[in-house]
């Protein structure tokens, strides 16, 4: 098996461990900066591998309306098309879908929703984003499921993640449909209502030439939904823990608009809920303080938007809080963003510099806050795995914490 | 002095050649990258370094608006600010009063202007040119001359190029001023009619503290104007030849509208009455074919914004003529922009992918190609150079000419 999970310490839940892939390891706990498109926006590759990145995200919604998982497919699969050759994770689109496609229509089979570019229409089922995620070839796969707000109540929770499990258990057939039966062409599995605006991607699942060869096995992982409910949460965990050998795990529906301390208690519910042998990845969580508790909580792996999209709003995070780098006291400010980073917008501008990139439009600012933030959140996350293996998680995290949190966050 | 010219080889007039600056050498031929607000756009200083470029330029009227040149002096000049240690120029904002400020009024004394970011008026005399270029700290300082466009009837470009050497005069003089003598405040100079909208930057002259250390000395360059008309273009290099030693001479007032045989022609003329021991830079000029062009005719130093600009619109330039990224025909391009291109994009990555990133709005795409030209035209300066030492420049820019120009050039 491709995929291994080598825990190296362990200190009350929270552990430093390696997870292997056909791609090479991930030392854990780790953030994954976000390529949705791919592409780290702003980032060009080498400046991850040069802050130490070592798993990044795509994102099979929007991979499939642009350029098409057909196009990346021909192209070699996404390692190759956006020039990353280490570890790859796929998100499944089930977040997109129920944030920002319009005029949704949920039924057991899937989801037929419009496309936010072109409005054409479009029929998410389970089996369909097994098959995207297999054209864009990365390492891990996420389940296509079936995502509510954070606040929903327990009918609706318990509902949403039913369906998830149903449909996770399709994701799974699926998988092994693709690896190991003959291919076949999966046109029927569009099951909306036959309409000229349903758009009918030319998938061609057949495994052949030179992507054929190159296509790595491909770890699926379940998401662990339930809302804010600790008791679906367990249910969900259990059913899922028992339906498979997972490679992992996933933990979804956190971070989208409940409450720090009804995150963080989920986290713990979930935390003993799943076995303790297997990867834990928190969904779309990327502030510097729920990386450490999620930690603290028994999490490996961590994605988030948040560092580049804050980064192009001119928004920055240091150890003392964030920073935006637009205000007028900035002007002649000579010092870095943060004193203690060695990134390499810290290491060589000035917060007076960068201000003016941002005042002036340059596209420059954009990326060197991007960097930076980004490299804020993997040093954070090898700091934390340092201090795992010394034992002192929970004086370093009470220490970070503490002077992060004197600052009051700012507005971006 | 700090500068020095030393050719290497000629062929007929296209020459071989090191210009030592304060910051280094600059081998010549050399395109010169454009970093107009203290940035070349899209790129960081480093590509800059890998791509081996030597010289870049900033831009005086830009910097004097935002952030302000007492700021980019106080954050210790305009190397540091922008995290350049190479050799930079700075246009004096000549060819921008004249292009992009909103209501000009000319005098014998300046311009005055209002600024095309917020409005204030402003007016700049050669004199406060001088301090501002002072306060950024370039190797190489351009006169403040008065442009017209390209086009201009003769007794325009005479009055305007007799201007510009008048104004020289005055700017040699204040430059010896801030060099040689005592440090004068020089709100005097501000002759604009009181107003309350009249900005009145604070200049500190004083050369004190850590930015008087670093300051090294500063060659002001002279500009050949003269517009299309030989003769003007021939007194107006003999009059400022026989002015001083100048260090260098820029040839402006071309690629500004005339046509193609005339800008040649104008080169022919100021290379016959130049000295041949001292740099010429032939200013705004950076199409392939016309660096080639200006090679042939003695030109040594080029810059323009084309490489990025065409760059963030999708343009790349190629051997055999321009590419627009963004046409259908790319999606599943396999190729680089360039086969016999070696730069950072070209060795990475495909069309199909760079296609992707301007479809997907994605600004890694602009800095791909931004890269990808300027390397371009740095390399082709390379080629020419070494063309030059082995005698073989008159065939290389034939054939160099003949493949580009077997491509219609493209609208972009």
């Amino acid at each position: 098996m491709s995929f291994q999970f080598e825990v190296q310490s362990t200190s009350d839940s929270a552990r430093a461990a390696v997870f292997h892939t056909p791609h090479g390891p991930v030392e854990t706990p780790a953030f994954m900066p976000v390529g949705t498109l791919a592409t780290v926006k702003t980032l060009d590759p080498e400046d991850l591998v040069r802050m130490g990145a070592t798993m990044i995200l795509g994102n099979a919604y929007h991979l499939h309306l642009r350029p098409g998982d057909d196009v990346v497919k021909e192209m070699g699969g996404l390692h190759r098309f956006m020039c990353w050759d280490g570890p790859i994770l796929t998100d499944s689109g089930g977040f997109q879908v129920f944030s920002l496609a319009k005029l949704r229509t949920l039924n057991e089979d899937g989801v037929e929703f419009q496309s936010h570019i072109d409005g054409s229409k479009r029929f998410f089922t389970p089996e369909l984003v097994m098959q995207i995620e297999r054209n864009l070839g990365a390492d891990v796969i996420m389940q296509f499921d079936h995502v509510i707000p954070g606040q929903s109540d327990e009918a609706s929770a318990r509902d949403a993640s039913e369906r998830s499990i149903r449909w996770l258990a399709r994701c799974l057939a699926e998988v092994n449909r693709l690896e190991l039966g003959p291919p076949v062409p999966h046109l029927k599995l569009m099951r909306a209502e036959p309409d000229k605006t349903v758009v009918t991607p030319k998938y061609v699942p057949t495994r052949t030439g030179e992507f054929a060869a190159q296509l790595q096995q491909q770890a699926l992982f379940p998401i662990v939904q339930g809302g804010i409910h600790p008791h679906i949460r367990r249910q969900a965990a259990a059913s899922i823990a028992s339906m498979h050998d997972w490679p992992g795990f996933g933990i979804g529906g956190l971070s989208v608009g409940e409450d720090k301390p009804a995150m963080y208690e989920m986290l713990d519910v979930v935390d003993e809920a799943l076995p303790r042998t297997h990867p834990r990845y928190l969904m779309g969580v990327g502030f510097p303080e729920d990386l450490i508790e999620g930690v603290l909580r028994g999490v490996d792996l961590f994605d988030c938007v948040a560092p580049t999209r804050m980064g192009r709003n001119g928004a920055a995070f240091t150890h003392d809080g964030r920073l935006n780098i637009k205000r007028a006291e900035f002007r002649t400010d000579p010092r870095p963003l943060d004193e203690s980073c060695q990134c390499a917008t810290c290491s060589r501008f000035t917060r007076a510099y960068i201000r003016h990139l941002f005042i002036a439009d340059e596209m420059l600012g954009l990326r060197l806050l991007s960097l930076h933030n980004v490299h804020f959140l993997l040093s954070l996350m090898r700091s934390a795995r340092q201090a795992i293996q010394t034992g002192t998680i929970e004086e370093w995290a009470r220490e970070w914490l503490l002077r992060f949190r004197a600052s009051p966050p700012i507005e971006v």
